[in-house]
């Protein structure tokens, strides 16, 4: 094992370290969320920092950061008190990725990648998702210790492909092609391993 | 496509809700949370909610919910001010997944489970696990919306399996072995399926 310390993470260069914290939590869930502004204009970009907060409501948090391209979802947000998640799968993979880029004020990732808008009420969906939500925003809360901010969204619709969705509230995930990632570059498929029961105290 | 409304899932029965809305997040990392209370005594629970803040400083956020096997966690890390997060692989998995029964107050999950416990410092790792890391509790944010809290750490100490380390910043998690999961009972491996390079405007 390698150890790494505060000092060395300190005196790495910005990209190394960037790519090397961004890696600290694992293979992590990447969605497109889709918003618009108040000249109806839609804004698509990539979010690997989705966490679900609760269940009774479903609250789901997301990390912005506002010095990104995330600016343009931020102020969407706040403006219009809406936005959805977007999974995303193989077949919109390089679509959703090419999100990130920081297209000028005025171009909607929509049109610059060729994803398809889908509106409902007031959601901008992406059309070719296999699973994706809208949801309200309920909170936002300033994280003091780098200046980013929590978003907390209650969930207020989710559309699913129907195959892949159970009676007992279980999500084929691996069926649907969900893709997760790691440091916003590298791309990843899952594959079942494992499902074990509730776990109780036992004698091991 | 089947659309699922606020109204259909405020009418689930309270275990489908739970398995629905946190697989609604997508693939989501897994970790074991690993503490020691006043006493030394140690502690392990799994964490799925783990999520990237900023990576200068590194910080890492995960989310914590006071009424459950969690409760012994968030109360060392409060009284301790450290706490580690330790990386599943398919070797481990099965005792880090039992790590989430509701041991009485006085067991260790490392004793009930047959982890080993590899202390430095302040932090108590797990001996098995090949992508660990050591964090200093920074900050706790209330969540108002549905009485959970954000938990802020700053990373101290990274140790990883040598050969997993690229310079370039980047960690083999596949290599790893590393292990994602939903809903707290059905667990991944991961396949890289792409990487792709830094996304600029373009004409489509």
């Amino acid at each position: 094992m390698k150890s790494i310390t505060l000092d060395d993470i300190q005196a790495m260069e910005k990209l190394v370290r960037v790519q090397f914290a961004s890696s600290l939590p694992g293979v992590k869930p990447v969605c497109l969320v889709g918003t618009e502004n108040e000249d109806g204009l839609s804004n698509l970009a990539p979010f690997s920092s989705v966490v679900h907060l609760g269940s009774n409501p479903a609250l789901l948090g997301m990390v912005t950061r506002p010095d990104t391209v995330e600016r343009h979802t931020l102020s969407n947000i706040i403006q219009s008190g809406h936005y959805t998640l977007n999974h995303l799968h193989r077949g919109i993979l390089e679509q959703g990725h090419q999100c990130s880029a920081r297209y000028p004020h005025g171009v909607s990732e929509f049109e610059a990648t060729g994803l398809t808008e889908a509106r409902e009420g007031p959601f901008v969906f992406v059309a070719e998702s296999r699973f994706r939500m809208g949801l309200k925003l309920v909170d936002r809360l300033p994280i003091e210790a780098n200046g980013t901010q929590l978003i907390i969204g209650a969930v207020q619709l989710v559309q699913v492909a129907e195959a892949a969705l159970s009676e007992n509230g279980s999500i084929d995930l691996p069926g649907l092609g969900l893709i997760s990632s790691t440091a916003l570059d590298t791309y990843f498929e899952s594959v079942e391993m494992a499902r074990l029961p509730y776990a109780k105290p036992k004698e091991m």
